[in-house]
């Protein structure tokens, strides 16, 4: 019997992402057939007959799903250079936050600028990542830090998705640093976060989620604790950013809020995993910003694959501690600077990047699933991992369009 | 009086990389006109009056030389994702060697491929490096070891610039590694390197440098000293790979050959610094392979800085130890990794690596240079170092085309 389709793919070699025992989730099959935008069938291009007006070939390369970035502040104003080159000439933090820099020069910059220069310049960085075959990607606010600029950069972040093939997640990240007007008394900025931006955020469904930046540099667990409370009232999810330069139960904290993600983690106790494992919670790596920062503690890979929690991996992409527009720089990090094998690698960032997010539907090559897909020009999936910049896919379909 | 020229570039700020007392070598002027390939002058739009068909209107972005890629092993066959997913796994490095990987298996790889096979995967790597503002890069041979594949990799070197708008520069690199056929008599290869293979390098102008790696688990001082003297006798430049591992004294024995650069250098005991500045030696730092391989022990940069040693950085891109087809990404690790300033970075893609290759029309913004440009659309040069994968050229001139 003949099926009807919108587009089908032909000979090509699957890793699905699936969680099937197999590596990589590789499938025998050779045909996706796609309708609507999700994937109808994979199939054994003589076994089945599908009936649409498009068929792609695909010369025996790789299918993959499309890459998920669980987790960037590409929205912001300004950039940071002039303080990198500062820093490198041998001027000290501190020399910098005093004249402006850090993350208030951020803030600063990102209050200032338009929303169409905010939109513009981070459809510029989304670029980057999608022509790498990246088909969603997270995006915190946390550069605003007022109710204004932070409703804003949701905004902003939502726009993306009109212009380039991607989905956009958002994240409200009020509690990313206390702002100059609340320097002195930062319990009162965390109630205004509860009282007045949260209830905002969820009443325009600007965001889907709620992080913290739970560090002795940022908000106390006590603090991040009445963040996660409004967060769950208004029926938003949370995850946070934890154990990065120190150890402040962060994990565990967020764990007892169901949190869908802790990031950073690399002064994670392993005796805090179980509460993760408990929870639910992906652990999410980020190897940029211990790159760009020179940390030496890294997060604790064998402890965590040993009790089996689900580890993404993103860019981080911001402008302070992780400019890095570049998935595929990222994932080789991965494997160089953490030690995670190539096919823990490309899990990180398709199936638990999409758990890390709570999108049940993306981050695999299944059956009704979306049909975000890239095709590589590959002998093998680790291919991917192993160098840097040296591959692109040769075609992409978002939504089950080519693009 | 009005001039002729081919092309005039108007309205930009040129960073020249000219050492002219200001960072960057910025120029106050805005104009560049360009004639027979070349740079005829540097104007003031207002100034002067220069007749031709095409003027390009630069929007006040950035001007710079095109980048030079001054160490690459680009040419090979296969790749090593295989071995890079079982180290991983956690094989031994022995145990991969023992098996056929490591160089052994490139060279193997290499030698059974066709110049066809190996143009187009060399093709694709360097049109990486092109895309991120590449004009000119540098490549060995090595992954041979034996007459025909030697001359053949530079035979298809050679051909890449057929195929993009680069300028290819080849160096012989025989004493890479000791061929199997070999093992067990080192001395004769060397022997067989100096007799059979440089005066047919030179012979056929396939090369204009002979290279050696020196170290160990390469070939020994004076080994290198054979091959420097054969190189001499047919009038080839030499450079080295040294100190990347360990002291050897490889540094001062290429400055005795008066070698164009030396390379790596991690081990440079800074004794050994005075002997490279007598002989004009440039300095030529590959992060990307510290990196890769975890290395710990860094470059003694101030020590250079202090000695006013020329330092040149390069991809190094190979498929073993530096996979990274990215200068960019090569520039930003100069930075984070060995603590260059994104000045002293961009001086070491351009005048820097053009002296690492004894260039003299390359590497600047200046009359009578070769006019390979390119404009950059952002506020300050630093920012093409301090992130990854930020930025692409607006515009690029590859003498004198638009390209």
């Amino acid at each position: 019997m003949t099926k009807q389709c919108d587009l089908v793919i032909d000979n090509v070699r699957i890793a699905s992402m699936q969680k099937n025992g197999k590596p990589y989730g590789i499938l025998t099959q050779s045909s996706v057939a796609i309708k609507n935008g999700k994937v109808l069938a994979i199939f054994d291009g003589s076994q089945e007959s599908y009936h649409c007006n498009k068929r792609y070939n695909g010369e025996n390369k790789w299918l993959l799903p499309g890459f998920i970035d669980c987790h960037t502040h590409l929205v912001y104003g300004g950039n940071r250079a002039n303080e990198f080159e500062q820093r490198l000439q041998g001027k000290t933090y501190t020399e910098i936050a005093q004249q402006g820099g850090g993350i208030q020069g951020t803030v600063n910059a990102t209050r200032e600028a338009s929303e169409h220069t905010l939109l513009s310049s981070a459809i510029k960085r989304a670029s980057r990542l999608v022509e790498e075959g990246v088909t969603c990607i997270e995006v915190k606010s946390g550069y605003g830090l007022d109710l204004d600029t932070e409703l804003k950069m949701l905004k902003v972040a939502k726009q993306i998705a009109e212009y380039l093939p991607v989905s956009i997640v958002t994240t409200y990240l009020g509690a990313h640093a206390v702002p100059k007007e609340y320097r002195s008394n930062p319990d009162d900025y965390v109630q205004f976060i509860c009282d007045r931006v949260i209830p905002a955020v969820a009443r325009q469904q600007l965001a889907s989620c709620v992080d913290v930046f739970c560090e002795s540099i940022g908000f106390s667990p006590a603090q991040c604790r009445k963040v996660f409370a409004a967060a769950k009232t208004h029926k938003l999810n949370v995850k946070a950013h934890v154990e990065q330069l120190s150890d402040l139960k962060g994990a565990k904290l967020a764990a007892e809020f169901a949190a869908i993600s802790v990031d950073h983690i690399e002064y994670l106790d392993p005796k805090d995993i179980p509460a993760l494992k408990q929870s639910g919670t992906v652990a999410v790596l980020l190897p940029g910003a211990f790159y760009y920062l020179s940390e030496t503690q890294k997060p604790p890979v064998a402890e965590l694959r040993a009790n089996k929690i689900p580890i993404a991996i993103a860019t981080d992409l911001n402008p302070g501690s992780s400019p890095i527009a570049s998935i595929l720089t990222i994932m080789n990090m991965a494997s160089v600077l953490f030690g995670l094998t190539p096919e823990e690698v490309l899990y990180g960032v398709t199936i638990h990047a999409a758990k890390a997010l709570e999108l049940s539907s993306k981050g695999q090559v299944k059956t009704g699933m979306d049909a975000d897909l890239c095709l590589w020009d590959i002998e093998h999936p680790a291919e991917l991992v192993y160098g840097i910049n040296q591959h692109r896919p040769s075609a992409k379909w978002f939504a089950g369009r080519i693009c």
